[in-house]
C-alpha cells in the first residue's frame, strides 16, 4: 500500500487543481482571497457507512450525495457555493479502490456545481468509512436567509416534490410492491442524488422569511421553522406536490403518504412568504422550469398539523429521522 | 437515550454562544460577516479512537488535542483563528458521557484561544468514535505564510523544543525508562497538548519564506519543504533544540534522538529565512518569550540530512508517520 502523500497526490490532489489558494494541496491549509462586501457561509455534514449509506453502495454515489447535502445547505442559506473540504477515514484495505470511485463522483459534481477541493485530511481507521464535508459558500453582506423570520399568515412554500426521497429509499429496500422499474429508478435516483436547489436559494435572498432545506422530513423541517418563530403551521396534504412515480406508489400503498411526509432526504427547499409576494414567486418558479407549491399556511400556534380534504389532522407519528 | 436535537443543544450550542453568525446552531449554516482585505484560511483534520487517540483517553484532552493541530496549520499560514466547525460520529451507548468531557475540552481551548465554534454535524455510527475539525482563521489579504519558497543559503530554525511529542508519546506507553516523573507528564502533556505557534505565525508574515508545522515529525517536514522549493536541506544535530526531559531521556537511551528529529506531535513551526533576516527573528523570539533556533541550512540539492558533530550524518530511518 502506498503512503497517503501518495494517494492524496494521485486522487485528491486533481479536485484541487482549479483552486489556485488549495496549492495542490501541499500546504498547512487553503487560502479564499478576500471577497469585498461578501459574507461567508460555512456548514458541515458527516456521513458513516451503515447509517448513511451502504458499504456496498457506488462510492461515487455516496460523494456525490454528500457533497449535495451541504450545497443544499448553502442554497437555504442563498449562498453561491464556493468550495468544500473533506476529510476520510478509511480502511487500510480498500482506501484506493474505494477513493477512485468517491473522488470520481466528486470530479462529476464539482463540475456540475462549479466548485473544487480546498483541502481535508485523510486517515485510516479500523470502522466502517466515514465521511465529513465541511461546504463554503458566499452572499452579498447581509443578505443570508434563516431559518427563522416565519409569521402567522406566512404561506409556506416547497419546491419541486416532496416523499421522493423517502419513498427512493424504500424502493431500493423493495419495500414498495408493484412499482413500474422506470418509477422505481426516478424514486432511487432521486434519494441517492438530490439536487440541491441552489439557483432557487440565491434568488430568494430578500423575498422568503424562513427558510430551510428538508433532510429531516417535510413535518419535522417545518416544525423547525415553527419552533424557531413561535408559531404554527397548517399544511393540505393535497396541497404537496408529489412526483408521478409518488402518486403511482400511494396509489397502490396509501399509507405512504405518511413517510411522503415525513421522511427525509428530499433536499428540496421550503420557505415562507409574506402574501403580498406570491406574485412574485409564481413568476421565479416559471423563470427556473422548478415547481414552487403552496402548500399552507403559517398560524399562531399548534404546531405542525396536515390536515386532509375534509379538514381532519392526520396522525404523522412521530416524524423525521432521530440519530440517538 | 435522547434525540440529536436536545444533545446539541445542550453540549454543542453553548459553544457558539459567542458567535452571533453560528445562530444558536439553529440553522443550516453559520455566517461569518466579511472583513474588508482579509484572506480567509481553512483547514481540516480528522481524528479517530484506535488511531489518533485512545478510546480510554480523557475526551477533553481528545478535543484540546484535535482543535490544537488545526490551530497549529493556521499558525503555519500566518492566520489568527475565527471559528471553527465540528463532525463526530459517536457510538450510540457512549455519546452523553464521552460528548460531556468532550465539549468541556472545546470549552477550555475556546477560551484560551478566543474562537468559538460555528457547526457542524452529531452522528451515531457503530464505529470507534470519529471526530472532524475544520478550521478557520484570516489573514491581511495576499500575505498567508506557505511551505514553498525556501532558497538554497536560507537559514532553518525551529520554535521550541523538538521531539516531546514523540518521546512523551514513547513515555506515555511506558516506553522511557528512568524517567522522573515530573519528566514524565512533562513530555505527556506535550503530547496531548501541543501549543499552537498562533502568535509567531501571524509574526513571520513577511519575514519568513517556507513555514510548515512539525506535525509528521522534524525530518518529513523539512522534507515537505525541500522538496516543495527543490532543495536540500543540512541540519547540525547538535543543535536541535531539546527540552530538559528530552535530554534526560536521551542520556539514559541515546537511540531515542532519532525517535526526536522524526516522530510527530511537536506542533512548532519550522521556518527558513533569508540570512539577513537573522536580527530580527532574535528579536523576535525575546519578544515571545520562545526560543527560536537556527538548526541548519537549506542547500542546493541532497534531500534532507542530519549531521552529528564530526559531520558524519545519522541514518534516520524511515522518518515520518505514515497511514496507509
Amino acid at each position: 500500500m502506498r503512503d497517503e502523500f501518495a494517494i492524496i497526490a494521485d486522487f485528491l490532489a486533481p479536485l484541487a487543481a482549479d483552486n489556485p489558494g488549495a496549492f495542490g494541496l501541499t500546504d498547512d491549509a487553503a487560502v479564499l482571497p478576500a471577497e469585498a462586501g461578501q459574507d461567508l457561509i460555512v456548514t458541515a455534514d458527516a456521513a458513516v457507512a451503515g447509517v448513511h449509506f451502504l458499504a456496498s453502495d457506488d462510492a461515487a454515489d455516496v460523494a456525490r450525495k454528500l457533497l449535495r447535502m451541504n450545497l443544499s445547505d448553502l442554497a437555504a442559506m442563498g449562498a453561491a457555493p464556493v468550495g468544500y473540504l473533506l476529510t476520510a477515514a478509511l480502511p487500510r484495505n480498500t482506501v484506493e479502490a474505494w477513493l477512485r470511485r468517491f473522488t470520481e463522483g466528486l470530479r462529476q459534481d464539482q463540475e456540475a456545481f462549479g466548485i473544487g477541493l480546498l483541502g481535508g485530511d485523510l486517515v485510516s481507521a479500523d470502522g466502517p468509512p466515514t465521511l465529513s464535508l465541511t461546504a463554503l459558500g458566499r452572499v452579498p453582506a447581509g443578505t443570508a436567509l434563516r431559518r427563522t423570520g416565519a409569521r402567522a399568515g406566512d404561506l409556506i412554500y416547497v419546491s419541486g416534490t416532496i416523499g421522493d426521497g423517502a419513498l427512493g429509499l424504500k424502493a431500493v429496500r423493495g419495500e414498495i410492491e408493484g412499482l413500474e422499474a422506470g418509477q422505481r429508478d426516478f424514486l432511487a435516483r432521486r434519494y441517492r442524488l438530490p439536487r440541491p436547489r441552489l439557483e432557487l436559494g440565491q434568488r430568494l435572498r430578500g423575498l422568503a422569511r424562513g427558510v430551510i432545506d428538508i433532510s429531516d422530513g417535510l413535518a419535522a423541517d417545518l416544525g423547525h421553522i415553527c419552533r424557531l418563530a413561535g408559531c404554527g403551521a397548517e399544511v393540505e396534504a393535497a396541497r404537496v406536490p408529489l412526483s408521478e412515480a409518488a402518486r403511482a406508489a400511494l396509489a397502490m400503498a396509501p399509507d405512504l403518504l405518511v413517510a411522503a411526509l415525513t421522511g427525509g432526504d428530499d433536499y428540496e427547499l421550503l420557505f415562507t412568504l409574506a402574501p403580498p409576494r406570491e406574485a412574485a414567486i409564481a413568476a421565479l418558479g416559471e423563470e427556473n422550469a422548478l415547481p414552487l407549491t403552496c402548500i399552507g399556511r403559517i398560524t399562531r400556534s399548534g404546531g405542525v398539523r396536515v390536515i386532509d380534504s375534509k379538514g381532519t389532522p392526520l396522525d404523522l407519528g412521530e416524524g423525521g429521522y432521530r440519530h440517538f
